[in-house]
């Protein structure tokens, strides 16, 4: 079994984030790209892997992790010396994992909510995420201290809030906030994320080719 | 800066989830109850500490941690003699933490479209989280190895997964079946479930009054 990590991957995606956290986390990784427009995504040999029909996946050590924060979180704890994740023992690990969680459970629904013009369920207690509003202010206050998610340390949670937003800015499912932007620009001023925009091209004119 | 967790409670939200886990670490924590018809979870007081106005919530060693997904995954790592997560280098960490967040970002969404009766949004690669039937026969095929998430190991994953599905089979959020029925079954059939049951009845007479 190789240490290889194998990337499912597809420019148009999601699959974006984990190959920017490729870039930062510096191990060997294979890239397969899945066409949409052959539904590659669907195949069967796919869909064994991701039952949901999704990218991105990956595969290391003969075990597939799928869900673009859980490949994040897997892959920070599974290479400690990129310094991506705060150690078990260290407090700030619970501002690390609530913002990673926030962001995967909260943000996420609250852009596609957003995106798409989807009425709010009517909500007793806490039966849903919340609103759009409170996610995008509270999402505001937690990289308000900044530079990051935990102060000046870079963790992975950044990687994904990072890329949500910029990608939720560009689509109109969150609306511009010059923090937003600012931090947006602090997180991706990094010589892996530019490494991430250059083979992300390669990648994408090969999936055109 | 007492080791002793903080826990904002209500006993009819998702900080059951919460309230059962932290049986299961056995650490030293303090219950704080919310009323929901006093709104105590929309007092200011509250929402400084978590401004989504939702609970549960945990304050522990100055830290605020706030999603349910997010404080299992902090306890298990900050507790890590309970057992409750694989190790660090362990690759069945990356089972753990997909099928957690899956948990959070695929099945919550999922449920609450279809409690709500919400119309799927229009979908071009992978926007949004899914289908609520992927859902579902996703989450059926990863507890189907069993008995748990991760195999032999009842992990901080079978709590947050099997309070989801009682749940919504409770709430017709979740169809009923058999192996899902049998796997919470395995799950709850703990003493810490029981103890969490015993309390959760003492907290909900208390906040009646």
């Amino acid at each position: 079994m190789s240490d290889t990590i194998v990337f499912f991957h597809n420019p148009m995606s999601r699959a974006r984030v984990v190959h920017w956290m490729l870039e930062e986390v510096g191990a060997p990784y294979e890239a397969k790209l899945l066409s949409f427009e052959k539904a590659e995504h669907k195949n069967p040999d796919y869909l064994a892997i991701n039952p949901m029909g999704k990218v991105p996946a990956i595969v290391h050590r003969g075990v597939v992790v799928t869900e673009t924060a859980a490949i994040l979180a897997y892959l920070a704890d599974a290479f400690p010396a990129a310094g991506l994740a705060p150690a078990l023992s260290d407090p700030q690990r619970g501002t690390y994992l609530r913002w990673l969680f926030f962001a995967a459970g909260c943000v996420e629904p609250a852009v596609t909510d957003k995106m798409f013009d989807r009425p709010p369920v009517e909500r007793k207690g806490s039966i849903g995420y919340g609103s759009y509003e409170d996610t995008i202010n509270a999402l505001e206050k937690a990289i308000a201290p900044g530079p990051f998610i935990c102060g000046d340390r870079f963790t992975a949670a950044d990687v994904y809030v990072a890329s949500l937003l910029g990608w939720g800015m560009m689509t109109k499912g969150v609306e511009p906030r010059p923090s937003f932007a600012a931090y947006v620009k602090r997180a991706t001023d990094r010589p892996a994320y530019q490494r991430f925009v250059t083979q992300g091209e390669a990648f994408a004119a090969k999936l055109k080719g």
